[in-house]
């Protein structure tokens, strides 16, 4: 390990996972309640209780700026943690919120993160139903701590994909962290760039509903790193290869032109309101359209499979008929994108 | 509400509860999930599941500086959620730890830190299971927000003090706030101040495996505030008066000698390893005697009882006869204390 920490150590990615695995998990030794614990690197923990599991997630959140085209620290704060309930099979049942704020904050920015947080919050619904409050002298704005509570009957991994399995992703990729980076940027298009940050519990449940919480063999949300990162990491945890087909994989044009503009990859960067979820192929076609049937999952697609080949590695393959490795990015090109 | 946030408004104490009460509990609007919500400003939240209680809590730790006498930011960070749970009558089942990392911050600094809540953790024993880490341009150090779940049979309130009742203290008063103000201020003593900084699950443990959960009546961890806040939220909750005689009350003579040099009482201050213990009259010896018999309440105390006249208030008796009453700080007069 280097001797400081680096922005890189908390960008997603490879370098951040070389420090959650030689740093974090080496330093830590009590890491489960007897379910999912830190050590599987999961988007939450289970804890076992009766014939149920309490799911249990915390995400930290930074991003910079506060306000941005689609969303606000308040929006992804509660979704964020939304969606790691999600994506682990639980219903969220109650969200916790640690502020940090920074002395000098406009009380009124407060009221405006807040607001965007309860109504964030009543979409879903969840309550938000604890908190704390520290106020810091470093002029940090604000960052916002939120942890999440769930119920599964039947917890999902991101290590369950099965050699035959369709690859399904709940929409359009690259959002969140495009809108960001040409905001920041001061690059304007046509149609302008938004966050898709938005809570996804009603997509899954609509699968779980229409194919049952068993078929569902792994989901991840892909923030940050993006779809590079999360598929990467289901095919090295389940020991699989996975195969996307690049025209399948919705990219807006206005985040495709961005893309471009920018030279970073769409794949790479984060999204904040999708899932990428994996099922048996006999249920692609019912899961598909049940993603598709929600407000959330209008542009859900197939977007591959698993393979037995490359275990661990991810494939894409183009129209013109060439194959290359999709790679996880070291960190997401997009700095302090949630 | 003032135009902007001031380093009181997270200090614990009258003008936190001011920004608490009217700014976060009117904005949100869902703020429970069925049992004790956010509007109760308690240590943490529970929610109902079958015939138990999910207790839920979330706290931000960014004192400073990050290693003082008697304990870290890590010990700090397991010891504050690990009693928030406590106090709510709740074992420990699980830590969430959400790291938020100053860019260059000696990753030696991080492990340090990281093994003095592993080594916390143990002490309880407790499982810190999920987690998030980011990283941030500003030099912040390290922050570290630890959510936590438990289970609790009888959930125990701030709020259910009863006129007759005895008011407990598991040991002295004000170490943590007097030792961080007296290292940063560089004034030494012959015995060194050291902060109390501990999880105390096993004291509460103690006392309701003596007297059972149902005959603790209230229960609150004294931190930012001090005994006066804490004993003051408890008073205004219950609508009851509390009466302490200040003989009573045990503080170090090394912590008394620095309150009187830096001119802060050592009721003002935060303590990070005791709980205020409520109790009906005829239990209180044998809580008493429960808590002396573990290793972090030896010096119990017996310190006052619930009366019905000031409600709302708290009053000390003093040995010459004199009463007066004890006003909650405007907030904890030692800064960026926990």
């Amino acid at each position: 390990m280097e001797d400081r920490i680096r922005l890189e150590h908390g960008a997603g990615g490879e370098v951040m996972e070389e420090l959650l695995r030689e740093v974090v998990l080496k330093t830590l030794t009590l890491k489960s309640a007897g379910g999912i614990g830190l050590d599987a690197l999961d988007d939450g923990a289970t804890i076992p209780l009766g014939d149920r599991h309490v799911v249990f997630t915390i995400d930290g959140h930074t991003v910079r700026p506060m306000f941005f085209p689609g969303g606000d620290l308040g929006r992804l704060a509660v979704s964020g943690t939304v969606n790691d309930l999600a994506v682990m099979g639980a219903e969220p049942l109650a969200l916790a919120n640690s502020m940090i704020i920074g002395e000098g904050l406009e009380t009124d920015i407060l009221v405006r993160i807040l607001k965007s947080m309860d109504s964030t919050a009543r979409e879903v619904p969840v309550p938000i139903v604890t908190g704390d409050t520290k106020v810091v002298e470093e002029k940090i704005g604000m960052f916002v701590v939120t942890a999440g509570v769930g119920l599964a009957e039947h917890p999902v991994s991101d290590a369950g994909s099965k050699v035959g399995d369709a690859v399904l992703i709940s929409g359009t990729v690259g959002d969140h962290g495009m809108a960001l980076m040409s905001h920041r940027e001061g690059i304007s298009f046509e149609t302008e760039l938004k966050s898709d940050v938005a809570p996804i519990w009603s997509v899954v449940k609509a699968v779980a509903d229409e194919i049952g919480w068993e078929n569902i063999h792994a989901m991840k949300d892909p923030t940050r790193g993006g779809l590079s990162n999360a598929l990467n990491e289901m095919a090295s945890k389940a020991n699989v290869g996975i195969l996307v087909r690049e025209e399948d994989i919705p990219v807006r044009p206005e985040v495709k032109a961005a893309s471009e503009m920018l030279g970073i990859s769409p794949y790479d960067v984060a999204n904040e309101g999708k899932v990428v979820m994996v099922v048996p192929k006999e249920h692609a076609e019912d899961a598909l359209e049940a993603m598709r049937r929600t407000e959330r999952g209008k542009e859900a697609a197939m977007i591959g499979e698993v393979i037995e080949e490359y275990r661990g590695k991810v494939l894409v393959s183009t129209l013109i008929g060439g194959r290359r490795f999709l790679e996880p990015p070291a960190g997401d090109p997009v700095p302090r994108v949630c």
